[in-house]
């Protein structure tokens, strides 16, 4: 017997906004940890579906940057490597932690993995890492959407217990197409119209199309929710839930827009087959077999990134 | 014998940044006037090339907002309204002064008029009038431009001493593509690459390509000057310089971005031939008839507004 999906969606049925029915914070305060968020920080986030921690990876931005630098020669013609349509020059950069054991110390960083631990409320296994670089002048506008959508109908992600913890690499401010958030959005699950072709991916990560809520429900779920761009200084850390509404608009602005995003999904919840029906997407965009992280005792010191 | 074009633009020649010529402000404090502005008001545009005013409209409107809807109607049709590519919906109303006595003397209140004579230093003629409808979630980007560049090649608007006075009808907030402006930037002219084709206007005002200034002439006229969103709420009267600096990303919010917009040329700046050697624009555009503007005596009242 099929069981029901309370997150169905792209099923062909109409679209509609149900409630969420899995918490956002599955864990509490860990006054023993260092890093952790205090209980201010867990209602934020609960309340809003994301949390800007300032400067928190500031010292982290140099070494980084090289190994930026390093690994768009190293990846270059792999298929984790996603170029501009119109040059060779890098705009996505997949699988960073496999490709630099600096980033795969980094994504074990206890400053962001206590925060990430408290939030799940269990372990975490990594199931995606990335580098975005939204160009100058010509970075395109991205339309909303619901992360855990796509990973729910795509990848096969049971329920809502995923959290996204990027870093920015430069400064993001109002005018070089910031990310926009709606803040209490990841408490409504929006169930798309349409239907997922096969290999959608190799289209969505340009422009999606599927998983994009009409104007009247975003009209509706926008009605008394502020939308918020998120702003920061480089080395600027935000966490996010896997299910808030997100989008961005473009950068006409000479600076270019460069994030280290991992996306960690909790131990507890299971990656099974794709409830879209299809074949699940690559292991670059979901890591199936990932294993439970096991944090670093301390921070990375730039001087072991530097290494 | 030609005569030298000091601001010669899309002639096949290499792109550059000159100096601007011309004063920005051609006229100076008027203590006898009630709405003119005041040394501080006048420096501050004469420095960023532009003046926010914020509620100075706030009054107009709902008389502006009804007419806005009867115009729809009225100018269904015809060649002064551009709908949107893909629906019947409105998205310019250009010569809105001509189609409604109601705006036909509001772009003559002193609280436009008083500044825009200031600024210009003598009386002013309009060239043009417009209401624009940026839609909310698929408002699309448009990229940085000199109104000037264009009224120069394409009108024939000889100096710079021209100014667009716009009231904002709806909020204009961060997220739902506010214009961004370039403080500064008047004081410099982008002579641009590029041949101007017959009939730019008609692929122009849905996508601007010529007189878009190259990336790297873009990154160096930003490298010292912040972008700047134009913010305000619906009532709020913006001035700027015909050569300020502008673009505007998407809009993906909920909230629509219209405003009221008047040129104002001034009545000693000849509108000649166009410098680009081609027939001029229509009327609509750039009204090369238009005689000095009689400012009214008193600012509109509501209920003459209503009438």
């Amino acid at each position: 017997m099929v069981q029901h999906d309370p997150y169905a969606s792209r099923t062909g049925g109409a679209e509609a906004i149900h409630p969420r029915l899995d918490p956002v914070v599955y864990g509490g305060p860990q006054p023993g940890q260092a890093h952790a968020l205090n209980q201010d920080q867990l209602a934020s986030f609960e309340r809003d579906g994301y949390l800007i921690l300032p400067d928190l990876c500031a010292d982290m931005l140099d070494p980084i940057r090289r190994e930026l630098a390093s690994l768009k020669q190293r990846m270059a013609g792999d298929e984790d490597l996603y170029t501009e349509p119109d040059s060779d020059e890098p705009r996505t950069l997949f699988r960073v932690h496999a490709w630099s054991s600096l980033l795969d110390r980094l994504m074990r960083d206890p400053r962001l993995l206590q925060p990430v631990e408290q939030i799940l409320g269990s372990s975490a296994t990594l199931m995606q890492s990335r580098i975005n670089i939204k160009p100058a002048f010509r970075g395109k506008s991205f339309p909303w959407h619901s992360d855990f959508e796509t990973w729910h109908v795509e990848d096969g992600m049971e329920r809502m217990r995923a959290v996204t913890a990027w870093i920015m690499l430069t400064d993001n401010h109002a005018c070089n197409g910031p990310l926009y958030v709606i803040p209490g959005s990841h408490k409504h699950y929006v169930s798309c119209a349409g239907k997922t072709g096969r290999e959608n991916y190799r289209t969505s990560l340009k422009r999606q199309n599927l998983g994009v809520p009409r104007h009247e429900t975003m009209r509706s779920l926008l009605q008394d929710r502020p939308i918020r761009a998120i702003e920061g200084g480089a080395g600027t850390l935000v966490l996010h839930d896997c299910n808030l509404l997100h989008g961005s608009p473009d950068n006409i602005s000479a600076d270019p827009r460069s994030i280290l995003m991992f996306v960690y999904n909790s131990a507890e919840n299971p990656i099974v087959a794709p409830f879209g029906g299809l074949p699940p997407r690559p292991d670059y965009l979901c890591d199936r077999e990932a294993a439970p992280l096991q944090p670093l005792p301390q921070p990375l010191q730039p001087q072991e990134l530097a290494a």
